[in-house]
């Protein structure tokens, strides 16, 4: 079960930009689990990862290569040439052998490739805890290497998948300098987990020329307004990675934070990146509905995801959503639970989409059930708290709790 | 569906404090839903309540008399005399008009008994957002008067019922200085709520001699490591409310911290709030297991139940409890989250009751899948995280996340 219509975009190929994508067998025989994306050289590359101090080995060669290649100059060669994709197997809680499983697949690029281990990035995901089975992925290598295409993005968008319902992806062409620039984006998440999987995957895309420093910048903060702003369960995961690459091979000059267009690119590369975080939040565990979570009139950010993060993962609002049960007392409840200073109820003003249930603290008198009801039986549905303090607004996506979330999550790891 | 055994203890009347129950129909015809207490002339109580910015009217009312009470001395007609509950509505978000409404419960108390406004207590408990029926109260509060008796202990775990599957009571004798002190205890709950149901109740009297200060400071102590340690849902409700209160007419002299005796009855007096606590989760909603959660070596004691909480709440946590799972990837990914500074993870070690699965911050090399699937079996399970880092030990109880905490949590407000 998935929110609202899913489906790929008609990707079209990012010049310089090539994927590889193969079966490896690491979980299951004969599906795709194995994806390489190929940058030319020069290109620039950038993400943010997890948070979680169990981070995964290849989260920890990610950060180590990447900052090599942040010390130097973008012409050697330990600038980011592939960006190496296991489905299956997380390789988090793996340890010291972890790494070594992480570093030999690294290496067997390299070597393939005549390139430098820096400029390989490992990402993984799947069953946390177990060995990553490295030998059956090195002996795939050559088939991934072989299949490398500028036409491979829905492919990538295909075998990148866990326990996501459906593949993710979205794309945006913009006139930059009046020359066109094609941004491709795929994700892959779904809850944290399920039985022992990790994590929410990232890979955007582009044929723009973006400096490395700028790339690091987009990348940071586009991810903190989109991928960072989406909430399953509450549980961050070991193995979170969100990547920005571009390969400078558009004809548009290179992206210039003083040009007029700068905004148009800026605004297309953050759709991208919303409407991917969109994606998995949709295809969440069990979701039967998306969530907009938006707190308005706080005195600063904050204060703002506080109160929105604790109604996004009260489990009495998520399971009212999922009854399409216009239960505004525990969205009082949990609103009331957050420790603000100095807050005054009398101020604070709640809204279902657009009807309005609190208003001077109080149930508005002008609300009725029959009002609330229409807008809970929706599929698309938000929660608006104005607090009445200050002027930041901020917005959180989520889901409902729901019997298939339980289902999911309590089938025992095979 | 709960965990473990149930039943109230065979309950001893508490000399001096006498309990009234009757039927004022407010939300179910015939069933109880009216409890009183008495209390004689110099009796203490004090309580604690709900940090919930949005506190329902009863609390408010609560506080202030208790802290009119505070500042009077013990003999005049200020000190609380009458504990007026009832179940049903929860006259929490219910204004200006709420307030009224139950100022004018406790104004029929005082005018029935002769004592004054300020010496009665009101609780209530059940649906959110609905203006309380004081008339019917009102006009059943002779029928509750008639019935005060000091042997109506079980009937009034009964009547404070809400969506509780089972009463929970507790009851403790000790000897103090040589002479008999009783201790008994009821509590109510079973998560924050069921459809828009709050709260968590709990009443303890003694016929120990207590004077009002410590009275105060013993509930404050050790609610707080009993009732502040339990979590079902980590939504706090509008309506929290644990109460001691002391008739002083037992036999004993005034109970004394320097007494040698004291650390007995101190001990006794927090076994009864602990058992009352643990009975609200062993019927927590949906609960088919009872978990504590211990974490130790801790620098302190925020420290501690930051990470016991994170692991309490963790939806994947919790569904695998349920599917008994023994999941530790997922155990490991929540404490990861948890923002530790200087986290080492090479310190950390975790255990599933007796079986140690992470030492050294990587699985045990003596762990298997076998071992951790013998203790998830369980009804009852320890989860215990030890982060080398100080000298703290926390410990929370939670129960698991089921299909049935999704069927009642979603059922509609009928």
């Amino acid at each position: 079960m998935a929110v609202g219509e899913g489906g790929l975009p008609d990707f079209k190929p990012v010049k310089g930009i090539k994927i590889g994508v193969a079966s490896a067998g690491i979980k299951t025989e004969g599906r795709d689990d194995l994806v390489i994306f190929e940058l030319p050289e020069g290109a620039s590359c950038a993400g943010v990862f997890t948070q979680n101090a169990f981070c995964a080995a290849p989260v920890h060669i990610c950060k180590e290569n990447l900052s090599r290649s942040a010390q130097a100059s973008s012409s050697e060669s330990t600038s980011t040439r592939y960006l190496l994709i296991n489905t299956g197997n997380a390789n988090a809680g793996t340890g010291q052998q972890g790494m070594l499983d992480a570093r030999q697949c690294c290496q067997a690029v390299s070597e393939l490739t005549q390139t430098s281990d820096a400029s390989i990035l490992p990402f993984s995901t799947g069953v946390i805890g177990e060995r990553l089975p490295a030998d059956r992925i090195v002996s795939t290598l050559p088939v991934a290497l072989s299949s490398l295409s500028e036409n491979n993005w829905a492919e990538a968008a295909v075998g990148i998948m866990t326990t996501d319902t459906r593949p993710k992806g979205a794309m945006r062409e913009v006139i930059y300098a009046g020359r066109s620039v094609l941004i491709n984006g795929i994700s892959k998440g779904a809850g944290m987990i399920k039985p022992n999987m990790a994590t929410m995957l990232a890979f955007v895309g582009t044929d723009a020329n973006i400096s490395q420093g700028l790339c690091h910048a987009l990348v940071a903060e586009i991810a903190e307004q989109s991928f960072n702003r989406i909430t399953v369960d509450g549980d961050t995961s070991t193995n979170d990675a969100c990547m920005l690459f571009a390969s400078a091979q558009s004809d548009a000059p290179e992206i210039d934070p003083e040009h007029p267009d700068y905004p148009v690119f800026k605004q297309a590369l953050s759709d991208v990146f919303i409407e991917l975080a969109h994606a998995i939040i949709r295809d969440g565990e069990g979701a039967t509905k998306f969530v907009s979570v938006r707190v308005e009139q706080a005195n600063d950010v904050a204060e703002a995801l506080d109160v929105a993060y604790t109604l996004a993962h009260s489990p009495l609002i998520k399971t009212a959503l999922f009854a399409s049960d216009p239960n505004w007392g525990r969205i009082l409840a949990a609103l009331g639970r957050v420790a603000l200073p100095e807050f005054d109820l009398s101020k604070v003003a709640i809204y279902l989409s657009d009807v309005r249930i609190v208003h001077a603290g109080e149930k508005c008198s002008t609300y009725t059930e029959a009002a609330g009801q229409i807008v809970m039986n929706r599929e698309e549905i938000t929660i608006r708290v104005v607090l009445g303090r200050g002027q930041t607004s901020e917005t959180v996506w989520t889901t409902d709790l729901s019997h298939d979330y339980v289902t999911i999550n309590a089938e025992y790891r095979t």
